[in-house]
């Protein structure tokens, strides 16, 4: 990908002496355009960042992991300020094209020493950094780094679109604690950039649920540098850039659901045959934030009962004597009656598996909707009763 | 209190031998009220629980714990009527006048063959019979039994309001598995009984969250059998009437909480100031049903952040800068801000009791509501991912 550089480097704000500090850099200005957290309480650079965006322009994005910088008041604002300065001026560009990200534990001050210190090393090392060190700085309980890349063939030559985020807890539509970071070559006007990425998100990032909190911080952003000299303008082109942004996005958001916090499972959750779009989205949204669904898929038990309770709460219109229910291929419940115990063993073979789908046709429609979503082991709640300590 | 007997033995049901089938009996038919599960998937005995209620009249309660008897189509049903018939039969008394509850795993059919051999034995002893047989005759993963009373003085004697509940998961709003029982010997015409008792629901077991589902087959009843001649027919009778009842429903409530799977601590959270009585609701809610904040509590954190951050995204009008927060008479947060370690210090101590108070005051208008919840241990997975095993 052309024009684009990635780098992680520790600055101290983790108390584990990890990465902490990530920066992206673009060779030139590049289009952006961003999607942040619906939570009426959001972080300093949340705010910053609604700001900055409206140009429709960002040449660097710095992203500190360890401390969210929200509930910080005006010295948080201030701090964020500082961070956009601090790298704009060590990258010899203006402060406004420069947005910032924080993930981590809320309500402490941000450590500003650290990052007067470091930010500086971070754009010196600029041209030995990775993409890997970029998204293992931005990791607060992730287990494994996140990134996601496609490559598209336009008119006359390449473009590619790379994908960076992390996140694995407090998770739900809307973005929960998570960052995602996409940027391409392509040239993109800011404007359709804008319209493709609410699109990309709303298929992807708002479709998964880990365990139904969301944060204050969340944000994803897309840059398009256009240094691959592939412009991305009529309607075909969008169209193909559309699904590969949506490729990288739902990739990106698997993999976040994959890395629950505690999870060991990732699955699908589709609810077809609904009376209304909104209906499946409500019936499927239950069932994957439903903590007896979760628990269940954790102890691989195919407890149908739970799904079609969860169903039935969810407000959606439901009959239960129409639903059908699949655990991949194997229906285990027609009509509302439950098909036995040999066909039940086979559901439970499938529950083995590390990713499989659940298929609820409520039978009143033609609407669907999905979910990807994680199950629900103690290692959640010991990694959030402990969060802090 | 006159003229109620009750009774519990162990039929068989539940595979640990305990006991699971029970019976509330008038000795003359009593004037009866139910509030039922709003979900839309709802067991047979709910279905013919409805039907049966129109009349305002019930003389006996048959309840069995093991199995929901959901899920179950027509075969259910006809179980449940089976249920109700065999009691009245044994009873002496007409099937119309019998109410049925099930309670435990969804989606297998009822073990009749028991049910005929157990229904005249449990008749036949009622004489011998308690109401902690009765209450400890419908526990499912519950772990003490669950009972409360209140004395009221009349104009010329004395009446009593006696409730027994069970619940410790599936527990939201709107009642999830839950089944309590309110007996009094006072005189309520049927229609003052239905408004009283909707009341109380709403201030007690509608206002408690254990894991956020709703289960298929909660109900609460009431019956007003008027042996202690004590009627309640004026405003004023009523409104004693109705203090007793929210008293003895609020305190089966929270034993519903404090039993929670896997739960340590009861916590109430109240939120004040709402520019609306639906925004205090949501908010309330939002915090109550959090992953995050019910492990943090778990933990003995005082993660401030995850509280306002639920209060953020549960729709309620919410202006971050304006927020307080105690816990108990500790203010952690003031205006957004957070004030320090020390007070950190106290908050934490707070949390080590078995119960508090956590008080968010949005400082935006006059309406409050709160919600009494439990925190969530590893416990709670281990008790749902084993469940049917």
């Amino acid at each position: 990908m052309k024009g684009f550089q990635f780098n992680g480097i520790a600055a101290g704000i983790k108390k584990n002496g990890f990465r902490d500090l990530g920066l992206i850099y673009s060779r030139v200005p590049a289009a952006a355009a961003a999607v942040f957290t619906k939570n009426q309480v959001v972080a300093a650079p949340v705010l910053l960042g609604k700001k900055q965006i409206q140009s429709g322009q960002c040449q660097a994005i710095i992203v500190n992991s360890g401390n969210a910088n929200c509930f910080t008041g005006e010295q948080g604002m201030a701090d964020a300020r500082t961070m956009a300065d601090l790298t704009a001026r060590h990258l010899g560009i203006l402060s406004d094209l420069v947005q910032v990200s924080s993930t981590g534990v809320i309500g402490a001050p941000l450590p500003m020493e650290k990052l007067h210190a470091k930010i500086p090393d971070l754009v010196k090392t600029m041209d030995q950094g990775t993409i890997d060190s970029f998204a293992d700085a931005i990791l607060t309980t992730d287990t494994f780094v996140k990134t996601a890349t496609r490559v598209v063939s336009g008119r006359t030559g390449r473009y590619t679109v790379t994908g960076v985020a992390k996140g694995s807890g407090m998770i739900r539509p809307d973005m929960a604690t998570m960052l995602g970071f996409v940027c391409t070559d392509a040239l993109v006007s800011a404007r359709d950039l804008n319209t493709c990425l609410k699109t990309a998100c709303n298929r992807s990032f708002n479709r998964i649920s880990v365990d139904g909190d969301t944060s204050t911080n969340d944000t994803v952003f897309c840059l398009a540098n256009g240094l691959s000299k592939e412009s991305v303008t009529s309607g075909e082109q969008l169209e193909q850039f559309q699904v590969a942004l949506d490729e990288v996005c739902t990739d990106l958001a698997r993999m976040i659901v994959r890395d629950g916090e505690g999870a060991t499972k990732l699955v699908k959750i589709v609810v077809t045959g609904a009376a209304s779009r909104s209906d499946a989205w409500s019936a499927a949204g239950a069932v994957a934030h439903s903590n007896l669904v979760k628990t269940a898929i954790y102890g691989q038990d195919p407890n149908w009962g739970r799904i079609l309770a969860a169903a039935g709460r969810s407000g959606a219109l439901v009959f239960q004597d129409r639903i059908d229910l699949h655990f991949n291929d194997i229906c285990l419940v027609s009509n509302g009656r439950w098909l036995g115990p040999d066909i039940e063993k086979k559901a439970a073979r499938v529950m083995k598996k590390e990713e499989f789908t659940i298929t609820l046709d409520l039978n009143l429609g033609m609407e669907s909707d999905f979910y990807y979503f994680c199950d629900f082991s103690e290692k959640y709640v010991t990694i959030n009763a402990d969060y802090r300590t």
